[in-house]
């Protein structure tokens, strides 16, 4: 298949056909027209209205077959059956992009869904792309482009914002930019991309993450339908360390209800977007405030290397809850050193010099100490990032100057901290303190928020993303295979995970042998391609000694055939007891739009109940492993916790890793692959996998 | 000892002396004086001034003693070393209250502290009421009283809003009055407590609790100095049916590190502060944001019976956040009727009804749509509260009106139904809907956190609060008395906890005695006051047999006494081996800043690592005892988690509760109580008490 036309004549083109243009400026054929007209395009534009010879002072042409020339891009502003014609007389005349604001396809039903595939399939067949239908439109004000109907443009028209926004939802994105232009944040890139026929949420986001106009990239998505084109766009972000803000709805089961019977598109598991946005280091926003916020503050483009944040206040009170927000976002408030207090303490004597670092009322007083505080902060390296709040007095008339000047040369000096402020004043003093160098957001809790999530992306950045030409040599699996216990295990043989000795035994002789070779207490286990919950039915034993073995599997054949008398009995597994340790849980769920997840957590009800598990997108790293199995609430019980022993987490997080690179090499087979338990041993022991279940799919 | 005068001198003074009045509105003295001539007040007011004869145009008079009548209250804008000569001379003046702004008091050390003591001496003796040291003062603008230098004077006057302030910190007391006014919230009465020498939180919140003036009472909390009158003011809320809004700092362990350093009080548990808030129904915010989100809320006077809630909107994706955020809130979102849905797709035939309900854009070509699909809603009685999004178009110029109008109608028709909305639109629109009758806020998360915040206060307003009269008839325990786990478990019996017979055995003998009288499984655990965990030395022996417990008992005699050799060994406690159930701990914990509270677990790492308990303050009635237990994420495990038994919650509820009255008639002597593993049989099986531990403490 050769490569498919880029998104340039959507989003740079160099002539616009405006097809259903209107004088009536009300309408949506005459809004586009008259945004497109007044946003400065300095293309042709060819309005197309079957009845007028002219259109907003444009020459209008009656057919898009009329058109002089070919145009770059065609904008469909029509009912839907117009759609399918109008298409065929862009692929004629050889048009490379369309528009389509047109409702009343796939959104309606499956006769709507089969009218898109017959537009889609005629602008293939033309390597023309489409945008939408259902959508409304974009723009790009860097290239002075606006395919759009929305009211918006008069409140972004002037503006070139380096933000991008990707959504998926029209509506949404006109609230999105008219509350960050609240803010004064500016959106320079727009795409909506409605039903996605053709250019998706992955296609346009990739646009995104290779614009240089562009610094953050934002995404509102409801569901994702293609993944690879997803995740092109954020392999293309992290390897230009550009950051990207998602805000994927759905999160809740009662969000995810309502996603499914709001967009026609499968939503996936919610949970697997949370591994796939760290994989990628795509920060997620639960709410628009919180999305424009990290927006925000990541347009500064400054990341600290780590989680030390100092805080600096004129009022103790404050510094107090700002400790308390920190510790919410898992940010550390250290100690200054005594040589930094000493410092401090001479700036403002009465002050607390600790972290939080109160100035006192003093700063009213001596407003240049503020930044001079600041200052000893930030070169003292003990920090990564600094909180500042100085409230309301940083807009008081005789304050305020020597405060905003003091500060900014600080910024100027400290170029590479990020440095949050949240005052009390005004909007434009807010925007004077913005433009000083500071990420200015009024409510502590949101600015630290903020903070804690600009210490995300560098971490991200810097962990390569996995290398899927080492998962050449592993085992494949054949689709549809079947496995039993001991199959299951050999295959985790294979990859490096061991397995306890295991004897397959049909009857008291086998038994018995079985039992003089292990020669200590066994477990003992039915094996039955028709029994699923061993223990329900009789079907397992435990501290079975070389003595008891054999009057054991007879025991155990009667009471199982008597519980499951349909049962095939294949034979019964024999295995040494084993003692000591930590009982894990280790899997994969293949998800069938994203791909498999990797899976860990302790055994017993902390996984089943309390959900204390740590999920990463396969395939992960021994070291990504290592984070996933520090992450869980319950770690302590594997890192000594009241006198146990530490466990051996470089073998547990070997097996992670393994188990996730045989899922991604079997990525569109494998549907579940459980251990459990995988029985972790004090350090230095390595692991057991106790018990396996592999299901795989048939593919398609 | 006599009723103290309450705080009318302070908060509705009929005339006040300004000590330390000044010319110079830039200074202390002459910015507080200014601002009570400005503010209207109509009594009497006496500038003190030893140099001047007139200040801004008043008589002033060199010294109080030479004012020429007593005054209600007298404002000491004066050094720290002056306070004390003056409030000497309000004393022989007949003054009843006085505000001092000085700071240099016990924030400033011992010293400092002394200082404070004799000035709150002198004030006691001649009854005169103090706020201060330290403090920004007072206003009470529906009494046209302002006694503070604080500069929002200039933003406050002439509004007399409902909600009323009080603030352990003069700073962030000024920055909440801005924060406010810019989403046009406005305080009637505003008090700042400082160093709390006399008049302190607890009594300035009943003072708001008690007025009619004010509908709101929000307090910024750093430590509770005071219970009994903290406590009388929530109680005074409580019984009013007055919502209580409080920010208290340091919930985090980075933040209570932070709030010890910067307050001389002593912070108190922040666990206990919940259990505190929890049991009076004040809502507890954890930023300045979410305080005024819930305290406007709540201004409107309309609480919803429950947490249903419907969620309508004019855009799909904004219904699939909502419902994440009404989960995140654990509020529900439950499926509309098969009626009520008929109804809607009446009105918006391509809209979604189950819940969400998307109206879709429909709405902009039908404006008094939205208000009928409303009344539908409200109507049906299937949900406790509304949250609206209209998003753009609230505002747009041919839809506004209509749609305003409409809804203005529904909210009126609708009265008793909490209704939020969010739109995108100018401030003065957004006035205007919240006009109407909506809790305008504009983020649907912040908006959906505030509406579930209402779903909290007739909860636990229609809960009486716990009768103390109730608890006499309780056991007394002596002051310093030392507990074995026999007597301990003796006291508990006497409450009602059962404990399985045990048998307290010296020697063989006995203990063969005890075995037979047993005749099962046995436990045996060493007795001693010198040996805190038994089985760290040998001393606790389980599934012991008749047969074998001389033996067991003979044994445990040396293991311990080779451990232990210093042990003094009472003799060895017997009893019959409990099986089945589950184990649980219930605890109390004697705070002693804020009394006793009881807290309720599960056995093993969940309490321990995973903090999911439980805790309320004592005593606990059986009803909040059943809540406790259902609060925990655990409780499956209580309640038939995968086939387990149900356990017997009632008579565990029971003896959460009887153990928190123990507790609550023994507040002044219990410092710790703990019954770990109480073991909760099946239901209708009751509970046994398998060990216990209590520690009291000498009264002081």
């Amino acid at each position: 298949m050769p490569e498919r036309r880029g998104l340039d004549a959507l989003l740079r083109p160099a002539s616009v056909a405006m097809v259903g243009a209107s004088a009536d400026v009300t309408r949506i054929g005459g809004r586009a027209l008259r945004h497109l007209k007044e946003v400065g395009f300095d293309g042709d534009i060819y309005p197309v209205n079957p009845g007028r010879s002219e259109v907003q002072g444009l020459k209008a042409w009656s057919t898009i077959d009329d058109l002089p020339a070919r145009a770059d891009c065609a904008v469909l502003a029509l009912p839907a059956p117009a759609v399918l014609p109008a298409i065929e007389a862009c692929a004629r005349k050889g048009v490379g992009a369309a528009v389509i604001f047109s409702a009343g396809f796939a959104e309606m039903g499956d006769e709507g869904a089969r009218l898109q595939d017959q537009v889609l399939d005629v602008a293939r067949r033309a390597d023309m792309r489409l945008l939408g239908p259902n959508c409304l439109g974009l723009y790009n004000l860097h290239a002075n482009v606006f395919l759009s109907f929305s009211g918006i443009f008069d409140d972004v028209r002037g503006t070139t914002g380096r933000l991008g926004l990707v959504s998926q939802s029209g509506g949404y994105a006109g609230e999105v930019v008219k509350s960050a232009r609240e803010v004064n944040l500016d959106f320079g890139i727009w795409i909506t991309t409605g039903n996605e026929v053709d250019v998706g949420l992955g296609e346009a986001m990739q646009f995104l993450a290779e614009s240089d106009d562009v610094d953050v990239v934002i995404g509102y998505i409801e569901g994702v339908r293609d993944k690879v084109s997803f995740f092109a766009a954020l392999e293309a972000a992290h390897s230009r360390r550009k950051p990207v803000v998602l805000l994927k709805v759905g999160r809740t089961e009662q969000g995810a209800r309502a996603a499914a019977s709001h967009t026609a598109s499968l939503a996936g598991s919610d949970g697997v977007y949370d591994a796939v946005f760290e994989r990628f280091g795509a920060y997620r926003a639960r709410s628009t405030e919180e999305m424009l916020d990290v927006a925000y503050a990541a347009s500064r483009g400054r990341f600290p290397r780590g989680r030390r944040i100092a805080i600096v206040t004129n009022s103790g009170g404050i510094g107090v809850q700002a400790a308390d927000f920190a510790e919410d976002e898992r940010l550390a408030v250290p100690t200054a050193s005594a040589g930094l207090q000493d410092r401090l303490m001479e700036l403002s004597p009465n002050g607390a010099a600790a972290n939080p670092i109160d100035l006192t009322g003093q700063v009213a007083n001596d407003p240049p100490m503020f930044a001079k505080a600041l200052d000893a902060v930030v070169q003292s390296g003990e920090f990564d990032m600094a909180y500042c709040n100085i409230g309301l007095i940083a807009g008081l008339p005789f304050i305020r100057d020597p405060l905003l000047n003091s500060l900014r040369e600080s910024a100027g000096r400290n170029a590479a901290t990020p440095m949050a402020l949240s005052v009390t004043a005004p909007q434009e003093t807010v925007r004077a303190y913005g433009d000083a160098g500071f990420i200015c957001i009024r409510e502590p809790a949101r600015a630290i928020r903020a903070m804690a999530a600009l210490a995300q992306f560098p971490v991200a950045w810097d962990r390569s993303l996995p290398d899927v030409t080492a998962l050449y040599g592993l085992p494949r699996i054949e689709a549809g295979r079947e496995f039993s216990e001991k199959t299951a295990k050999a295959l985790l043989s294979e990859i490096g995970i061991p397995c306890p000795p295991e004897f397959l035994v049909t009857d008291a002789a086998s038994a018995r042998e079985a039992g003089q070779s292990i020669g200590a207490p066994m477990a003992v286990k039915v094996v039955s391609p028709d029994i699923l919950h061993k223990s329900d039915v009789g079907g397992v034993a435990l501290n079975v000694t070389p003595q008891e073995i054999d009057t054991c599997v007879e025991k155990m054949l009667a009471d199982v055939s008597a519980a499951v008398p349909d049962a095939r009995i294949t034979g019964f597994l024999v295995s040494p007891m084993i003692s000591g340790g930590t009982e894990c849980i280790v899997g994969v769920h293949g998800d069938p739009l994203l791909g498999p997840v990797v899976m860990f957590g302790l055994g017993g009800v902390t996984v089943e109940l309390l959900k204390d598990v740590a999920t990463r997108l396969a395939p992960a790293t021994p070291e990504e492993a290592v984070e996933m199995i520090r992450s869980i609430r319950s770690f302590p019980l594997l890192d000594g916790f009241r006198g146990r022993a530490k466990a051996d987490i470089s073998a547990l997080a070997q097996a992670i890793s393994s188990v996730s690179r045989l899922a991604a090499a079997n990525a569109d087979v494998i549907v579940t692959l459980e251990i459990n338990p995988l029985r972790v041993m004090d350090e230095g022991k390595g692991i057991l996998a106790l018990d396996a279940v592999i299901e795989t799919r048939e593919i398609k």
